[in-house]
């Protein structure tokens, strides 16, 4: 199991665990059903088709399901495709389990909860430290380990604080290089910012929206969270309505779901930093497979683009 | 003082008593210092200049004083405008106060609320209805004296809450076509969805942007008093949720402030009884003083549009 | 016949006679020809594919022809569809004709007409009055058979004059609630907003576009019909100039095909009933197959949104 | 009188008949009135004042009259202004006319007249010919004496005619190099395309907008026009609803005021055709005054754009 | 082979030598690969199926062979399509070659340098004389065979040089017209306008982006072949810098590719011609196999629409 | 000298020596002559009006011209404005230099020059290293006193060079923190991106745009100059392709003026860096004079949006 999916070239034979992503019946034009289906492990996902199936198949090899793979990988229409020879469900003895599967973030969530822990000891400023700190305790257990988003950035387990560990690392070196900045409301800001996705999103894996996450959105949800928390802690300076503020504008702009545009200094910083670290992660994906003078499959959540790896960029 | 300042054609003489709205000073090209005065009474406001003026002529005639002019009306880049012959501030004998020169609502605001409690009374979903309740009873004495806006439809004493009346109206006219509508989420919608506005707002008269009216904006506001509202209560049913985003969309896209479109029914519909309210009001105003055959002054809250009135509209 | 195509549930086996509303013909991927067939009755409509079809079910299976059909209902990427197992053609002694698989407006032809002319019957201005009255009665017969468009709203039989009579309970009671209005001119308006479309469109069902309809449009047709019919009437004033501006200004803007925007009170008012009844009538379109607590599929007339069905929402 | 207003370079006196375009009463900021005139010949306008000036003044140096001014031409903010230092009105014995301060089409109304015949008589199509001879007949009086627009390009006596001919020898032009173009059709349509512009603007000289101007447009006049001219020449072919189309589309888009974009060969080419014109006559004007190495003045009507003329270009 | 593939209506047999243009693998419902081919002559081209394909056919039916079909032309969605009945590769006996079945510019591409020379002729300003001829001679073995673009307009062998001359008709046909244009710098920018493709695009058959074109683009590779050539022949004056703007404004605006407006008047003009020319194009081309009375199928190239053929336009 | 021109507040008295950055002559309501007058010294600048001017006073009195005043501070409409009581021009023996009140980067040019070859001492890419040295020698002499534009941001002396560093800064950083980024690119991206600027702008004081600048653009000229000094160096491989696409792209869209989208990692980091640097330094500049509490003047370059300064913000 040294070799990932995805390190395999057209044409190869592969022979895998893998782990069964999605599910979906279909009708083949001779009246008979097939399942499409999308298969991981923690190189990435390919689709697969499994022609002619009972309903057994349909129940063994469902979402979450763990299968064994032979099989070989297809070019189809400049995509891979994986070519299914045999499949049969893993069993105890196999000893493998989900999160084999599973992309997570590079670093380790006690690491990362560690880390974070050391920027808010480094704020000054009382009522910030208060709210941040005791949201940041309220939800520690989704906060450790939810996605940043559903798709497009950040997608995989503990996503969601991987991301804001990488955006106080940026916010730190900006703060060092532009004395004007207000560390304790950027920090503040970095770490509260997407606090509302524990809500909006159903839960670390194969996530999607919940019904207030339909409806009111994770931008709203925390800046009802902070309302909540000042009142509790009794805390009632100007520090909660700048700090909401900060929250309610990262979007940048009406369009992109903020109901105020930044009008304060780190507001603004806020949100070209969640941008940066939005645009790197999706970059990297996108880069990560493509060959050295080859162009990268398009980016859906950077307009589309298809990046260009040079031939003189020798990772 | 039965004739008011708008009903004067350019060229009449005026003997009146007004509100000083605003005063502004500049310095003219001969070096002196000026006024510029917008004065008003309840049919409307009009400029006027107070030339070579001293220290104390500045503080006798700021904003919010009373004050008798004689003068006449001008024709000034085809605005009537008013040139001053004589002022003077008002004194206790003239026995004139502030509220004799500002619009208010064409319904006395006991009118108002009684009105809006027979639509409470008829609402059946009890959840609704104690949220509805208690933040009215809440912000009562804000809610009944704001206007709905700084400027462009609404902006008189009690203009908040007499828009709402005006909507419940419509609302009660739509629910009764159209069988499918929900009357008890649509009403509490109708109420509720510019309450923010008794934050988001300085005060009754004169009305500005308060800190937290320019950060965070009367949508955010309303939908963390209802979330507090409802938590207050103990009330935790999807209501809660539902009614968040009907407040929350109520202006119909991110562009116009609203985080979330409208993604249930009565969402929709009260945007759209919001919209037509607020059309109504400025269109009102601006054909108000147009006469027959004429087109209207530009409307800026209607696409900046002049709005003709036909001649055989004999009102 | 009692329970309807759009009544089942997935997995249910049907025995129903159902009207092709259309039958394309494609290629399978065995080489062998197949037909595409939308089915239809009162409840709505379904897709179903019939495979290996001879050049005689061609013919027999083409659009408007009425068939007896055995199957099942299936699941296909979220979506109904139909499988079926056994078809054939519809015979004088099954006793079925077209018009029972369309749907058609709630209420009789008749009982509309009636209830327009009562409303003709309250309108004063004697200019309006002959101009509404005299194209009604040219395009009588199309006018209250045609559908109010060829998808997205009331686009069923005689859903062109149940939208004109929704609009005018609609318009009646704004009037009474604004009373600047002037109804005549706002009646007149609503009649005859959409009476183009008796020229646009190509008949009462399955409507396409005429070469008019395509190249000239509903609006200018509509604006050309009351020109002719003022010379005809030896109309002269000024309501026809703002008749047709109310007209041709109905669509609001520019880019949705009014090459005016609405520059007189009643073209405003007409343009925002208009929007509300279309929106109304996709919303319920799209709820009423939606169970309490899910979300609808998505309603292309109404920027692609998926709406949301309250748990407490019992109709 | 040989040179004109325009041709003065700053500094320089004039001493000239100028016609008054405009008159506009402002106050001074020492409380006096004074007129803000625009005043022209063939040559250009340009802005004056005029301080401290009797109600006999104002009667004197209003709109449409001659006047004889000695002054100096001065530069304000960039511009050049007339600084007047005597001012009379006209009297017969100066022997001047309203007619010798217009600028008119370079070419004499009659042999634009019979130029248009020429095109005319080219032309196949009995219907086209005799729709566009038999409107040209009717509204020619107006037809050839007409400016083109309001203001942005060829604003002047029979400007409209103009405009007419130089597109007519466009679209020959573009006819020869393309065979497959309709002459006919495209020819119709550009002695058609602006006819209605003879119902939408007041008159030949200080055209300002009719009532049907500004609620109905020319675009839906000419379509009227149409039709009722060939209901009363009792042509019924395609050819009508062609026209129309090509007539209706010529702005080329909804936002630009066309209810339908051009789906006709000939009414796209119309469209740019008349789009170059406009653009050519735009360009001329800016740059007529503007010196070699030397940028124009803003030009509203392109996209605020200011055109540059090389140093190399000896006109 | 008189008549050609397009010139066969659905239904008919067809026995034709054709030239692949594209070829891709597929694999069917039943687990089978097929091909996916795209055939063409001279009159245009179309889709077909290869079903059950094996390894050898893969490589006999690659793109840039020239097979020979007989087959059916069907009907497909409502898009011709040919089924294959037979299929063999060609063999040298069978005498033919790839050019027989590509299109070409409809003059020989010596007429074209030849015609293109006579323009230069003409020219007056000596440096933008010897700039223009010296690229021209540069490039000269690319410019005359590559086409203008990768779809949409022009793309066919000769299709730049084609596209070149047919603007400087037209040019020419404008600057009769206006004699403010400066011919010199219109021929100098409609000649070199395109000549960047040579390098951005791969070559004259089945052309793509190259990686020059992909990051850079023609206009801004044909603004520094100016700026080359014209310091290889050491020309510097201010012909360089306009003739480099008019090259780089072609496109008209930023959103289209130039980094600037045109702000010179014959960069307008270019700007102009280039889009006449391309409409004339891509109508006629999609107008060529269209019926009198029926609309084309959609244009992408022009907001994707469809053009309507009127009956009386008999060709 | 020690207290600078905007740090006095409204009503202070002022006794300074100030440049005259420009001056505007203007003709009061009197008829006569007066100069608006902009001065600065190194805090920032006001405006000013001397009144009835002399023909000497205009002269003495120019742009560029040193003098001292006495005077007060004034609010005019909410800005603050200098009211001038003695006026005269500087002489010798007042022992002041333009560079005395000009607004410079805080930090010395050499420091810049010596930093910025630090970076390229880092670089490891011999052809980029070789480019970026050689282009900056080229242009050494502009590049370290040039401002990085004419308005919003960075616009003083050495503001150029200040913005590369301070990018460069950030970059490193940004490199530091996601190991993916070539160094090298997007270094070299940075020190070139702007060094067009040179050529499009007049000079290091009191910039304007040159005939390059207005009619080319600082984008394409830095394209330009990398083609040209690849060539001289003879430098063939495709970093100068892509470190061209680098520069070419900074804008990161069309309609900010880059022909390409950023298509390569580097292009999307030097947009974003960009973004962020400039963004930095005209919030600076907004805030700088903003007291707690308080909303800044609107930012042009930043939407038009006004910034608040928190009362915890104690700097």
């Amino acid at each position: 199991m040294e070799k990932k999916l995805l390190d395999y070239e057209v044409g190869a034979g592969v022979d895998l665990f893998l782990l069964i992503k999605s599910s979906t019946k279909g009708i083949a034009s001779n009246g008979k059903p097939f399942l499409s289906l999308v298969l991981q492990d923690k190189s990435g996902e390919l689709e697969a088709k499994l022609w002619d199936v009972s309903d057994n198949d349909e129940a063994n090899y469902a979402a979450q399901q763990i299968v064994h793979i032979v099989g070989d990988i297809q070019n189809y229409r400049g995509r891979k495709q994986l070519k299914i020879r045999q499949i049969r469900q893993a069993v105890p003895v196999d000893n493998v389990k989900p999160g084999d599967f599973m992309e997570t973030a590079p670093i380790d969530k006690d690491e990362i909860a560690n880390e974070i822990m050391q920027f808010i000891f480094k704020m000054k400023n009382a009522n910030l430290v208060r709210i941040t700190r005791s949201l940041l305790k309220k939800y520690q257990d989704r906060f450790y380990d939810y996605p940043a988003a559903v798709r497009h950035h950040h997608e995989f387990v503990s996503g969601l604080s991987f991301h804001v560990i990488s955006m106080l690392r940026l916010a730190k070196a900006i703060a060092d290089l532009y004395p004007t900045v207000d560390r304790d409301l950027l920090y503040a800001g970095v770490i509260l910012h997407d606090m509302g996705k524990v809500i909006e999103l159903s839960g670390p894996v194969s996530a999607t929206y919940t019904l207030e996450g339909n409806l009111i959105g994770h931008i709203s949800i925390v800046v009802e969270e902070v309302s909540k928390m000042a009142e509790e802690l009794q805390i009632d300076g100007e520090e909660v309505v700048v700090l909401k503020h900060v929250l309610l504008a990262h979007h940048g702009k009406g369009e992109w779901g903020s109901p105020k545009p930044p009008l304060v200094r780190e507001a603004e910083i806020l949100h070209q930093i969640d941008l940066m670290d939005a645009t790197m992660n999706m970059m990297d994906k996108a880069l990560r497979h493509t060959k050295p003078g080859e162009f990268s499959e398009r980016v859906f959540g950077l307009d589309n683009r298809s990046f260009y790896r040079p031939n003189f960029d020798q990772e």
